[in-house]
C-alpha cells in the first residue's frame, strides 16, 4: 500500500499521467497541431519517452542541463527532437549546446542580437545550421521582442548570419485575452516577415491554462505544454482539468494538532514550495475541501479550519499542490503508484538543472 | 575570478560566513547563552563543524535525514550533540532516530502524547533515556502546546514513561512582542512544572530576526539560529544585519533586455524560490538598489525599473535573496569564494532532506 511509505513523499499516479498524455495528444492531433511537451513538469526521461511515443513532435527543455539529462536517461531512444526555449549565452553553454546538436535535432529561441550572434559564431563551423525561433512577447512581459517589426528585424539578421537559420516564432502567452493578442501579433509579423522573403515554418505557442483553446490561434503550428501530464490546483481553478485528472499528490503525515482548528503536516515549502499562483492556500487536501493549508515554513504546513480540522496526529493525507512542476524540482525521487500499490521510486534526474 | 563561472550559481563568501559565526558566538558567550545553530541554512557538515569549533553547544536539525547527512559528512568529527526540533512519528523514523542516538548525544522535541508515547516505546529498550523538550507555542501558531498547563501535563507524562526523560521547553518565537510573550509563558510554565517536582534544564528559544535580543528572555538557556551564518534580505530589513554581512549571493546573467525598463536574468524560482517573507520583490541586486526583481517564473527573473534598468545582455549581477535557507535547498552545490577567487564547489549534502 502506498499509504504506508515514509512521508513526505511525492506520488505519481501513472495511470492518470498516461491518460493525460493521451488525452491532450488526441486534442492536438485532431487540431492538426504539433505537440511539443515541456519536460519541466516531470523532469523524467521515462515520461518524455512516453510523450514522444504517443505522438509528440519532440520535447521542450528550458535549460541545456535539462536536455542533457533527458538524452542521457532516454533508455528507449525516443527523444530525437528538442527545442531549447531559452536564450543561450556564453562560451561554456554554447559548447554544450553544440554537443547536444550532434545527438538530436535541435532548435533554440532567441530574442536579441547578442544571443543570435553568439549562436551564429558557435555554430558557423558545423555543417548543419541551427534553426532559431524568434521569441516574441505577446503580453507575458518576460522574454521576447515586443513588436512584429523587431521580430522581423531579428529574423532577417538570423537569415544573413552563418551557422544559423530562421525557423519561425515562439511565444509564451499572457494570462488573459491570449488568443486575440497572439493572433494580432502573428498576423502582422507573418505579413512583415514573408514580405521580406522569409518563410515561417513554425509558430510555437504554449501554456497549460489555455491548452484547450489552442485552436483559437489558427497560425500556430505547435503547442508547448508541461503541467498537463500531472495537472495541479492551478489548472483545476483555471478550468483546464478536474481533481480526478491530477496525477501528482504529496503524501504527508499530520504531526501535530495544537488546537481543534489547526493541524500541522510534515510537508512544508521544501516540498510544496511557496508558489501561490494567485491562489488562496498552499494546495488542495484530497477529501477535505474545507481545510486550508494557510501557512508554510520549510518543514511545516499549517492547516486551518473555520471550525475543526477533524485531523489526528499520525493521520496521512494527500495534497494536490498549487503548482506541480516546482514540486518535482524539490525531491530527488518521486514514487510511481498504480491503484493503491507502489510501483517504484523514480529518480528525478533533471531536478535542479539550472545551467 | 568567480564572476567568470557558469550561471546561475550560489556563491558563499567564506570570510563573511566565518565572521558571522564568530560574531554571534561572541554575543551568546557574553550573555551566558548556549548557542545551538540550525544547519538548515547551510546544510553543510563543514560549516556545522566550524560552528561547533567556535563554541556552539551542538547543532539543531529539523529532520532525521539532515542529522544523518551532518554526521556522515562530519570529517573533523566535531558534531557530538544534536537537537532534533521536530515531532518524530512512525516506526521507520523512530528506528532511524535510535541509530542516531548511538552516534551522538541526541535530544528531541514533542508537543503531543502520541509522539511522546511513540518515542518512549522505541527507546525503552535502550540503556540511556532520550531527553525530550516539550515544544510550546508562544504565538508563532505552528507546532507547540498553547498553555503552560498543557506543557506541564506533557512534562509529567514524559517523566513517568520509560525510555525518555523530561529535559525542558522549546519554542519558535512569534514575529512581534516575542520577548514579552515568551517571558510570560516561561515564567508560568516554570512555576507549574517545578511545583510538580520536575527540573527544567533547558529552555531553548531561537529565530534569526530577533537574535540580538536573546538576552531579553532571561529564562532562556539556549538559542537556536540558522540564517545568521549567511544572512539575507529579510534580515537586512529586520535590522539584524547589513548588506556587507550577507555571505550568500546568487551570481546570475542578464539574458534579455526586451524593454528599457525591463531585464530578464537566468535565475528564477528554481534558485531564488518564491519566498517573499513579506518583502517587496525577490531579492536585492547588489549595486542596483533601485531595481526590483518583480516577477519570477521557474527559470526567469524579471527585473523592472521605474526608468531604465541600465543592464545589458550578458552582464553578470549578484543577488542577495529574500531567504538564504531555501536557496541552499535548491542547488546541488554552492561555490565557496574568498575575495574574488573560487575556492571550491561544495556539495550541499543535506539538500532536499525531508524525511
Amino acid at each position: 500500500m502506498y499509504t504506508e511509505i515514509d512521508t513526505p513523499s511525492v506520488l505519481i499516479d501513472t495511470k492518470i499521467a498516461k491518460g493525460n498524455i493521451k488525452k491532450y495528444q488526441t486534442y492536438c492531433t485532431d487540431q492538426g497541431l504539433n505537440l511539443r511537451p515541456h519536460i519541466k513538469t516531470h523532469k523524467l526521461p521515462y515520461f518524455a519517452g512516453l510523450q514522444v511515443e504517443a505522438g509528440a513532435v519532440g520535447i521542450t527543455c528550458q535549460k541545456i542541463s535539462e536536455a542533457e539529462a533527458m538524452l542521457d536517461g532516454d533508455k528507449s531512444n525516443s527523444i530525437k527532437n528538442i527545442l531549447l526555449s531559452y536564450n543561450i549565452l556564453g562560451r561554456s553553454k554554447l559548447e554544450r549546446l553544440k554537443k547536444i546538436s550532434e545527438r538530436v535535432k535541435l532548435s533554440v529561441v532567441a530574442d536579441n542580437i547578442d544571443c543570435i550572434e553568439g549562436l551564429s559564431q558557435a555554430f558557423s563551423d558545423l555543417s548543419e545550421e541551427l534553426p532559431i525561433l524568434i521569441e516574441v512577447d505577446t503580453g507575458a512581459l518576460r522574454c521576447g521582442v515586443m513588436t512584429p517589426q523587431e521580430a522581423c528585424n531579428l529574423a532577417l539578421r538570423v537569415s544573413e548570419l552563418p551557422g544559423v537559420s530562421f525557423a519561425g516564432l515562439m511565444t509564451y502567452p499572457p494570462k488573459s485575452n491570449a488568443a486575440i493578442i497572439m493572433n494580432n501579433f502573428f498576423n502582422e509579423a507573418k505579413k512583415l516577415i514573408e514580405s521580406n522573403g522569409l518563410e515561417i515554418k513554425t509558430i510555437s505557442i504554449g501554456g497549460s491554462p489555455q491548452m484547450w483553446k489552442a485552436h483559437e490561434v489558427p497560425l500556430a503550428t505547435e503547442y508547448r505544454v508541461g503541467t498537463y501530464i500531472y495537472n495541479d490546483k492551478s489548472l483545476i481553478v483555471a478550468g483546464a482539468c478536474e481533481i480526478e485528472d491530477c496525477a501528482l499528490t504529496i503524501l504527508t503525515t499530520v504531526i501535530s494538532t495544537p488546537a481543534p482548528n489547526r493541524a500541522v503536516i510534515d510537508a512544508g515549502s521544501k516540498v510544496l514550495t511557496s508558489d501561490l499562483m494567485g491562489l488562496e492556500g498552499h494546495g488542495l487536501i484530497v477529501g477535505y475541501p474545507d481545510l486550508t493549508i494557510s501557512q508554510l515554513s520549510e518543514e511545516h504546513g499549517c492547516i486551518t479550519s473555520n471550525t475543526s480540522t477533524n485531523l489526528r496526529v499520525g493521520q496521512r493525507i494527500q495534497v494536490i499542490p498549487n503548482h506541480a512542476c516546482v514540486v518535482s524540482n524539490m525531491v530527488d525521487h518521486v514514487v510511481f503508484i498504480e491503484d493503491d500499490q507502489v510501483l517504484l521510486h523514480e529518480p528525478v534526474v533533471a531536478r535542479g538543472k539550472v545551467w
